[in-house]
């Protein structure tokens, strides 16, 4: 382990301050989250390819297209989506004023929402809430931030962890918000990573879209790609060190790992909160010839609605999961393959395997659910992530 | 109108005869279903890609290669699917009786199931059923052949036309099941059309990959691709008249439309009997610059698992319409694209359109529900059908 686990979630890293404060765009509860590096960073993004894509995601991608940005402001409650020229101006508008209040140029100051897609931004109380937000930066405020940018989620979601590189102990955390959708019209997954590594920008991205490939890429809660997906990673260096100038640079292979670490735990937890849900799915996908076909077939399963309601039944359904890989596109052999759950192998050989019943029933319906798919093609793996799919949901999403 | 809707189903077409019996695969109810032409007759099939296709389908798609078929037999309450060599072995075993009762070579012998996957068919059983099933052979066992085919279906579902072509009054009529899935494992859409047209098998699959592509192809209850799906169509020539050699031929233009009439008007029957479901919705995509980019976004906003539940709701809820167009894959210009729900203009020029809020909730609370989306980018359109998704149905699927 090149990387050590420790509290807490944005401000481990030196020299980064936040604030969360309420502002009126929920019913209650915070809802606008503000993060601010107090000497000059690098940063990358991953956004939504959703051609909806919402006006802060447009903001976010200019100012961040040079590869630095010093501070981020988010609202939750609304996903200022499909609200065209004016959303826009909101957008823009969110940008000018946080840059104004923390001493920065506009171009380094990145904008995201989330919640209900439709509705024009309460410009009033976003203004007064990112004054206030301004005003309480803090570098005691990493919870509030966490739980700033909440919409659905029932818990607020961070990770940290320790590592070393160019000489330096190095601190990397991060916070995220779930991607699944509730009231009318509510969006997104937002995810906030900061580190006080040095390092260029284009390492970090090459770091950050293999991250989110391994993490954000995996799960699935409803399957549905939202207006408002973000994941911003922000470096500034205040760890001191040598800078990571490419990713043959010393230390960069640490830095991925500690954050494809806090990625995945954070994509996770977007699982293990997902709405209505009551059990975490881990897909497992073996054997395969290549890795995109291993996360095809995880990803297919793990969108599979059937495989989703059988979980939250507790039926030991193999048969789901067959049809599932089956379906995905995957050029493959069903002679080949073999289907695990729980550790209990429930297809081999082209047919179904004798199995334990009582077994299969205790692991069926214990909280968590492991699907192990290994395809006799190869020695590529994959693994995806979901919740189960509960009746709870669908009167939450109606 | 070339053609006219007629009573009935696969029966409509002289010189077919068919029988629908129970021999206990099922718990209870008919579930076995035999189909014979009385003549020679061509054969076009379309069948699943899903890679554990079962069995039968194997069967089928070998005695079908050559274009002609007369005999179908098929069972419902056991899919025979992930079933390995024993389970071709039964599909086999299955054509072989059936052909030699009704008196027909082996290869001119369809076999499809549908029901449990990954059990091994009983036998013993099944052989009873075939050969009551033969003995049982009339032209008055439509309904009760549709009924043999019923899983989780809740009604029957039959359509038949009549038309003109080659100088001749022509009859084709079909049977189908529904596409969701309830039980453990349980599987398939599966339908059956006959026709006393005389047809050459090329022109035949033309015309099935044709409606199929503009009905089966365009429903969506789970979202899943079933191990079993089976379209068979035969065509014995009985009603005379000059043979269509290609889809030149005179009266191949009636045949299409007459084909496409009755396999849209089944599909529909499908998601209009989804499991569980309350509500028929219907998704019409207009202006796109090609038919495939129509038919992409339509199928995107009927799988979109939150447009469903919405559906369910009765929400007026263009925001998650939306977020699916957007999602589709399909290069799209927002700002060019319209958004319609019941009639009601939601979103336009990039941004949402004040509407009547007691109209949309009368609309959103209707039996039927209809979602238009004009991509504003050319003339091509498409139409998707499905129900909505309820807490029945994941109940239903645990």
């Amino acid at each position: 382990m090149k990387f050590t686990q420790i509290d807490g979630g944005v401000l481990v890293a030196e020299d980064f301050v936040a604030a969360g404060v309420a502002c009126g765009v929920k019913v209650e509860g915070s809802d606008l989250m503000m993060l601010h590096s107090l000497r000059p960073a690098t940063a990358a993004a991953t956004i939504t390819t959703n051609r909806f894509r919402a006006a802060p995601t447009y903001v976010t991608e200019r100012h961040i297209a040079d590869g630095s940005a010093r501070t981020v402001v988010t609202n939750s409650g609304n996903a200022n989506a499909a609200t065209g020229t004016q959303g826009l101006a909101s957008a823009e508008r969110m940008a000018e004023l946080a840059a104004e209040l923390t001493g920065v140029p506009v171009e380094e100051t990145l904008v995201c929402s989330t919640g209900r897609i439709g509705v024009q931004l309460p410009m009033d109380c976003i203004e007064v809430g990112i004054r206030n937000a301004a005003d309480s930066l803090s570098r005691d405020a990493d919870e509030e931030a966490a739980r700033a940018i909440m919409t659905t989620d029932t818990v607020p979601k961070r990770c940290a962890v320790e590592f070393d590189a160019g000489g330096e102990r190095i601190h990397l955390g991060g916070m995220t918000k779930g991607a699944g959708m509730i009231c009318p019209n509510m969006a997104t997954m937002l995810c906030f990573i900061c580190t006080d590594l040095a390092i260029d920008p284009e390492p970090m991205r090459i770091a950050l879209r293999e991250a989110v490939g391994l993490s954000f890429n995996c799960i699935s809660v409803d399957g549905d790609m939202s207006t408002n997906d973000t994941v911003i990673l922000l470096a500034n260096g205040a760890a001191g060190g040598n800078r990571i100038e490419s990713p043959a640079s010393p230390g960069f292979e640490a830095f991925q790992a500690a954050l494809t670490f806090v990625t995945q735990d954070l994509a996770q937890k977007i699982a293990r909160d997902g709405e209505g849900s009551s059990k975490f799915v881990t897909v497992h996908v073996t054997g395969a010839k290549t890795y995109e076909d291993a996360h095809s077939v995880a990803r297919a399963v793990t969108n599979y609605t059937l495989v989703k309601t059988a979980a939250w039944g507790g039926d030991f359904n193999w048969g789901r999961t067959a049809a599932a890989v089956g379906a995905s596109g995957v050029d493959l052999d069903p002679a080949k393959v073999e289907i695990a759950i729980g550790g209990i192998t429930a297809f081999s050989a082209g047919e179904a395997v004798q199995y334990d019943l009582q077994k299969a029933a205790k692991v069926a319906t214990a909280d968590e659910l492991e699907i192990a798919i290994d395809l006799g093609a190869g020695s590529e793996s994959a693994t995806c992530w979901t919740c189960d799919m509960t009746p709870q949901f669908v009167e939450l999403n109606a």
